[in-house]
């Protein structure tokens, strides 16, 4: 089934629901789906997803016009999206593909309805899996040095043909710059249970720590390493006999999991950011 | 915060969430929460949940016959609820105390927010922990010759005094007559995840069978056996040197938690039934 | 590290694990891991895993002699395994892609230490699949009239050169004349919660019957469907928003983790089959 | 069924597994469990946990008397531990009450087998809930300035009379000082997944930091604050809709469970402390 979905963040007040869901009535939508949230009822800031679909599919200008008087006189924030265009993930990785390897079989098997225009690494390892898939890959090795120069590159590459950008386990930082000029959404996931683990080796600092439970996490990259907001967590239990070569191997699994459960909730646009939070619908 | 909760079941349709939500903002009602569920959208059965506020709370009559004429008109099942008012929960036990403890505990400390008006129990064991708490305690002893004679009774007692009727590890199953009489929702705790393990022994059964993880189901009592709308499982790992005693220790916590969350959705009015399942908001 | 396991089993009684750990002291072996388990210390049945290493690692035959009259004096069943020797594992599969996709990513990856011989199928469509990892794969297409035939013919192919078969969502069941023919341990795995739900289509009737928690079920093939011993079960939360398709979403990650690790659990000699269930060190 | 528990770490070595059960085998004693782990097969440190029965159970003094001249040769640190003798746990709480709560109904019903000769607090609020249990309750508040002397005061109190102590949401950091002239073990509850949130307000931190999964863990307390060894730790599942005092509802249930695990684990001497870690058989 074909839908639309819109996405809005306003200043709580009465009548907001009644409001858009009037207006979709006289769009002749038909509710599909439909989840709110408050911070404050009454007071605070409003999130809503609002699902519909009609008899005879509109155009997106056609109904951006109808939606743009309401949303301007509520001062939201919305965005307008249709369940029948596939989202375009690119996709950064390094050496380790079982993110990769992963993400492929959840597109080709139709659990993930995206486009994956193109995944660029700073080796060349997994070229031949990409390729084998039938996408373009793009080796861009990066240096200390050469990082300003290359991100540029990266840049030409991604920034009119993807919608967000995953780092499938990709082992180089972007730049704060490199975010802006991006801008829009890069999804991350870190093979740990953040905070716990930030930044470099987190199976051995687990590891070292004795901790009973391992986990990953998938979040929006920002500019300050690893405190992006927060999408997708996931938990396995580990023992004195594990090291930190098993742990990897059981993060593995965890890691997948929460990666792939992030980008099917982003794709279906169930996540609102706001502030350093995700509200996931 | 006082709220309302209305709950409606209705045939689907095109603008009925515009319709409802539009008569909260008429009522000068400000929306908290909303949820809905389709079974089929556009042709299928519609269930919403819409919380909502006031400046100054309206009388029950008032709201309702504002209500009614809306309801009528979609052919609507609902209810109306006021989070101002305490449930009234009947509980029957047997000898086992785990699930009751952890109930007055949970009702206690204000995390679960109903009334007791009664405990009654098969045995006596429990008086003093029931009266100690306050609660008024009766002891009906039941045999198969006085089943009928005994559930008139237990219906005396709860019948009028009760809104709804936890079974905590009761050891007694309620006739189809009985449970007809009271018409009332009726939540058990089964010791096993549902649909293994029905009946009498579920450890036994587990521990014959050689599974690796056990569970616990509260659902609704209906009258077949252990057959009754799931509201919540919970689940924990065993091995094989458990043995029933050892599962019966994990199986308690399991069992504590499945009810107490099925008693706090219950009691927030979360909860819609729909043929032989919940519909959980 | 090279070691070699030692399983066994035989009456209890004082002195046993001293008698073994006593020999194995003898042999200039050094134990890295011993796990043992009574069903009832001093008068059940005695279950012990010996995992050891040498200086110099000795000739199987070597090793055999010096254990068996030891074995012989306790009436023992007992196996001796290397853990450089990789299992070889025939594996089944149907259409679903899912579980043999994940199994062949960790054989690829090293996750699981064995060789696959041959896949086979009643279905041609993994075939390129199959072939694309370096694997021979067979297409036998079974009806009911030819069951017996091609039976053989699968015989023929996994009885000399694999050590045990997985059912890796084969949609065919095996016939008892086979099992028993074949003589070695056949895995499944059962997309359900076993015992909920065995025999076709698990995941409608989970939906059905509106459980909140689904499940997969590794266990060892007996002439019983879906009655033989459960090595691995793993669960997850649904909810009423759930179909039948997205229960299977849902499951194909549970399915593919419980049957890589009991792949695991049988290939590192694990697991020790005791009446309808196991025990698992 | 009564049992002796031997718990023992030594450097590793060949042979010492024989050893240790061929001298239970000469003591008439029949292992019921054994478990071993090495840090590192033949190099590392080696530890290993013995349960064994008698026909006729001997005197602490004559077992001690036939294992020390194998523990000296060995260079080992060893344990005696008698199944038949409960452990004394005294407690230590402030204002809550779920910990404590659950405590006392795991061992008034059997599950945790313990004696709890003293329960003291910085506050009086739980006085009435203790005495009820029949324990003696002391209240001693503390104050910066009044730290000394009430730590005094504390260990006059558990010094002789408890073999562990248990901090049951006890909201004073006890001093070093006091850890090292108390020299026995320190269990804590801290209500956060460590290493994340440390110190004061977990559940605040989680909610500003937006996390998915929240946790509790059992720690072994040391001089520094949440950084001793993990025992157990529980994780459940929150949303954006959660906020501190849900959490804190939610953590509750995290906390009992992964003190009373802990509990368990620790009396019935299934763990050994081995640098920042723990063994756990």
């Amino acid at each position: 089934m074909n839908t639309v979905i819109l996405l809005m963040v306003c200043p709580d007040g009465r009548g907001i629901v009644a409001k858009l869901t009037q207006l979709v009535f006289e769009m002749k939508g038909n509710i599909v789906d439909s989840h709110q949230y408050s911070t404050d009822p009454g007071g605070g800031q409003f999130f809503m997803r609002l699902e519909f679909c009609f008899d005879s599919m509109p155009e997106r200008a056609a109904l951006e016009a109808q939606i743009l008087p309401l949303a301007e006189s509520l001062g939201a924030n919305w965005q307008l999206h249709f369940s029948s265009v596939k989202p375009r993930m690119a996709v950064a990785v390094s050496k380790f593909d079982h993110c990769l390897v992963d993400i492929l079989y959840r597109v080709r098997s139709g659990e993930l309805a995206v486009e994956i225009p193109i995944v660029f690494s700073n080796h060349d390892d997994l070229r031949s899996l990409v390729e084998g898939a039938g996408i373009p890959f793009m080796h861009i090795p990066i240096s200390k040095e050469t990082k300003a120069e290359k991100e540029n590159e990266i840049l030409a590459l991604v920034k009119l043909n993807s919608d967000f950008l995953v780092l499938a386990r990709y082992m180089q930082v972007l730049s704060g710059d490199f975010l802006e000029r991006y801008g829009k959404d890069v999804i991350n996931i870190h093979h740990s249970f953040l905070p716990s683990f930030k930044g470099a080796n987190p199976y051995q600092q687990a590891y070292d720590r004795g901790v009973k439970l391992i986990g990953a996490t998938a979040h929006y990259v920002t500019t300050e390493l690893d405190e992006g907001s927060i999408i997708e967590q996931t938990v396995g239990q580990v023992t004195h006999r594990d090291n930190p070569a098993s742990l990897k191997r059981i993060g593995r699994s965890l890691e997948q999991q929460a990666l792939a459960e992030a980008i099917r909730k982003h794709t279906s646009h169930r996540i609102i950011r706001y502030k350093n939070k995700t509200i996931i619908f």
